[in-house]
């Protein structure tokens, strides 16, 4: 499989998940309008949507073209994006550029951005339940079990806990890791179980390595953003930089070092090799997915 | 059915929801340990539980038992409660009592206060999943498919936007209404109809008087909460009394007078009787229900 390939999948990919994302939320003029007004823009930030490449390559390994695996992208994007919006606001990380422009909370305000998170999450499980698939109602049900658990204390919500607790502690590269493989990890392999799903060929003995995949991807994505926060300057981020060490944030880099953080990819890159040769055809596109992960600039 | 026998039922149903939220949430020492305290913190206040009284008589009446709707009622409890921790934050009514207690982001922080209504959102989902009761796999996505709607930015979520917008605003009897039919009716709506899912002899044509009753009682809900607020001390309420006037919220009262208000209860009452003639036993326990929302004393 040529990286060509891979771009021409990948251009075809966001365009029908943007698509789907934009038919799956209430217009923007329906009641109550501001809310609905503030989803759209929440939601058509132009994101790299890894999860949704993520999703609906896992699905392609096990029979299911991008047609079968779109609504799960879609509810993995509005469970995603719900927590950008949150981890936004005050109260947590306090930031006012996400992807390039004004996070929600700026460009509406605070109780407006709250509720559009706490409207997203919910649209997430309906659009699993309502979608326009051959799905049937034990599948379904058994992508909003995965999606619900990877969401909740246990997972993503669990490890963004962990994250404010840290602020201004020492962290081994272990508690480093548990709480990434919970804020990241978890959402990231529900992005792939979710994929592989909707396959026909899908056994529950490639759990295993979507799982170390998941963990080792969302550990790479991690390292790197990390890497670009005390490297890279605002403009070329579309969020702000430095942010991480002004706000005495343990990451890879404040508590390794920029070199030592800059070897743990290297080594997370080779890694992420000997699970994707647990997959069939090796991966497919999660493989090029890790190369983006671990080659991207921005 | 006489009272005496309505009293027992409602202090096995409480009794058993209790316990039921309980053995849902993780461990409160389990890792992130503050999040999981705060979200025991959060279910065990004591609230009146209407909605699982709700959820619990109207299984009741389509022959479904405690146990078959327990975990339905437990679900419903999950996404009451995220929505009173959210709405009490800072950026939104900015309440510091809540059931006689410290609101969770006085009592731990803001951050922790939003987290804890991230995560109790999908956990509601996750129980309807697992639940351990006989349901099918299609009434079990069905109920999820009603909780997510009910729950979202064209139920619930979608009424407090509105309710927000406008404070200090002038509102007809039909928009105010329109507010309450989604920040109240839309989960009563979905306490009742999950509940009747659970039972054997619901039939689609009892779907329309269900909604009816959620949408009275949301209503007498409301008045009976805004005649309170504006004549019952705090110590009584276990919340700030007066507040409403005080931020300038459109209520029955301030807009019609406590008087008006006192009718339009007193018209309620009347009416929600004519819609539980059209269900099985002229509602059950659904009727002590409408008699202990419309004469509650705080």
């Amino acid at each position: 499989m040529n990286l060509n390939s891979f771009d021409h999948w990948r251009t075809e990919v966001l365009a029908q998940v943007d698509q789907g994302l934009d038919q799956c939320l209430p217009k923007a003029d329906q009641i109550p309008t501001t809310l609905h007004r503030a989803m759209h823009y929440a939601v058509n930030s132009p994101g790299k949507r890894i999860r949704s490449l993520i999703t609906c390559a896992s699905g392609d390994l096990f029979g299911a073209n991008i047609a079968d695996t779109l609504y799960s992208a879609v509810a993995i994007e509005l469970i995603h994006t719900y927590s950008l919006i949150h981890d936004d606001l005050p109260c947590m990380d306090n930031d006012e550029l996400r992807r390039g422009k004004p996070t929600v909370h700026v460009a509406f305000d605070e109780a407006t951005a709250m509720l559009v998170g706490d409207a997203l999450q919910p649209l997430a499980f309906n659009v699993l339940v309502n979608q326009e698939t051959r799905l049937d109602y034990e599948t379904r049900l058994k992508q909003v079990g995965v999606l619900s658990e990877s969401a909740g204390s246990l997972g993503m919500v669990g490890g963004q806990a962990i994250d404010l607790s840290q602020i201004g502690m020492n962290m081994t590269r272990k508690e480093l890791e548990l709480m990434h493989s919970k804020k990241t990890g978890a959402l990231f392999f529900a992005s792939a179980e979710l994929g592989a799903l909707c396959g026909k060929t899908y056994a529950e003995s490639f759990e295993g390595p979507l799982r170390a995949y998941a963990r080792q991807i969302g550990f790479g994505f991690q390292v790197v953003d990390d890497i670009l926060d005390a490297s890279s300057p605002t403009e070329v981020l579309g969020k702000s930089a430095g942010k991480d060490l002004r706000d005495n944030k343990p990451t890879y880099v404040t508590l390794f070092g920029l070199n030592r953080a800059r070897e743990m990819a290297s080594e997370l890159a080779k890694n992420i090799k000997d699970t994707l040769a647990l997959l069939p055809r090796e991966g497919g596109h999660l493989s090029d997915i890790a190369k983006l992960v671990f080659d991207r600039v921005y």
